[in-house]
């Protein structure tokens, strides 16, 4: 259960145009995030564009961060659209040496709650790994209600969720609620802007983006927030605080991107359709980078 | 562009749960769609699970359809993640003879316009085929605005688009909105239950589910809505009613599957993680088939 507490440090997944991993760029950012002091490697999520990836590409990737790393766990998002393709990239990420699972119930037809625990009791019983399921109504049209979320945290390899901000924007009042009805669960949470927030109020986990490039100051924030630092927290968020802006305004994703081409760390763009920032944005993004 | 015009009539795509084409099912499917009047088979659309099929299997159940027909055209839908995969898809559909395209903007991570615009120029760049654009916000969180239509339909291969039916539910404001905007570009509907109107208020095009098997009653309701007969249309698609309460309901995919079922065209059932109909639905389902 230690797995899924603390900052939790998701990087991009640098690929060709043809959509290869570009495993030496892949690598240097997981080191970093070791380097820096995250807890967790939380390779392939959103941020990872795992989407994007072939079954071969997905299973490089997880090798690659496996091999980059000392101690540093690392955590696969497995994701798809079949649920036999999921339990594969499950399978594919046990063997590669991946530590824990992430699995969003990714669906083009919206799913039934019946469907969706029929999917995670699946992919969950694939592997021996210990599985964080992944709230992100904004790409699966999906919400986890508390309720529902006490039934799948009966699967026994089930061990955390990762939930986006609540959009009431009272994070006590929803870490509360699903505490309540998943007690033995870790329960974190995603959207950087709002995780302060959610550490101070005791979220176990801090699923972060901007971690996954800029890991020190995130775990500074994870640190001073867990230790009950309300001062110290509230001085590590205000490193990110234009960052947070930018978040809010145009989505995280592109903005990591040029990030990590402005440190210089890949080359790599994002996989088409998607594309960068545009030149406007990148001047905002230079003066807002936590350096 | 007649191709564009009329019953558009969307299959299922049966297959195993391996994911793998059963041929003969679809052929059959597709020879009642000729048999019953559509004017074209809107093969791997949303009820084709097209998201759900491999390169190779998309590929089959082109050249299935293709070859289950003598001279109905056949529009294959080619969305995809990446841009990449989307345009392979589309020459892969030339190659096995598709008549026209059906592209919708697939994404995980939400897509902004001029991503979308840059994903359309690329796949109807990719071969010759008149291509439609599907516009399901409820599948892709992605919505196109008219003004939006018009920068698109100046790309050479556009040449339709299939919308759902307005939240507004006035669809002849809609359908007038879109043609405005774009005066040349063939404009139809989905969301069966309101496709009556849309017609008569002067689509070009019904994409229909039910039409996928029941040709007969929606080619029937077609041409009388075409021909601007109210009191006709009103009774075809009284056929429908109690079907079209099942679809607002709980959705038309599930339905279409168990009705396949029923009428003893295929035993396929849906991919993982979809589930069938629960046994009430089957039931209701059972006195609300237009047979």
């Amino acid at each position: 259960m230690t797995l899924f507490v603390g900052l939790s440090a998701f990087p991009i997944t640098p690929m060709t145009p043809a959509g290869e991993v570009i495993a030496p760029d892949l690598r240097r950012l997981v080191e970093r995030l070791e380097a820096g002091g995250a807890d967790s490697v939380g390779l392939l999520g959103s941020t990872g564009t795992y989407m994007f990836l072939s079954r071969d590409e997905r299973r490089r990737a997880v090798a690659t961060a496996v091999g980059a790393v000392t101690s540093t766990p690392v955590i696969a998002g497995v994701g798809a659209m079949r649920t036999d393709e999921a339990q594969t990239f499950a399978r594919d990420a046990a063997g590669e040496g991946a530590a824990g699972l992430l699995l969003a119930p990714v669906s083009y037809t919206p799913l039934t709650e019946e469907e969706v625990f029929q999917h995670f009791l699946a992919v969950a019983s694939a592997t021996d790994l210990p599985l964080c399921i992944y709230s992100n109504p904004g790409t699966t049209n999906f919400t986890f209600r508390s309720s529902f979320v006490a039934r799948l945290a009966a699967i026994p390899t089930i061990a955390a969720i990762k939930l986006p901000l609540p959009a009431s924007r009272d994070v006590a009042a929803d870490l509360a609620d699903f505490r309540r009805a998943a007690p033995g669960l870790s329960i974190g949470y995603s959207g950087d802007w709002g995780c302060k927030d959610a550490m101070l109020a005791g979220a176990d986990c801090w699923y972060s983006v901007a971690g996954g490039l800029f890991p020190q100051q995130a775990a500074d924030l994870t640190a001073a927030a867990m230790r009950g630092d309300h001062e110290e927290a509230e001085r590590c968020d205000a490193v990110f605080a234009e960052l947070w802006k930018l978040f809010r305004k145009v989505g995280s994703l592109r903005l990591m991107y040029a990030a990590a081409n402005m440190l210089e760390l890949t080359d790599a763009q994002l996989p088409k359709p998607l594309l960068g920032l545009e030149q406007g944005l990148r001047e905002r993004l230079v003066s807002a980078l936590p350096v």
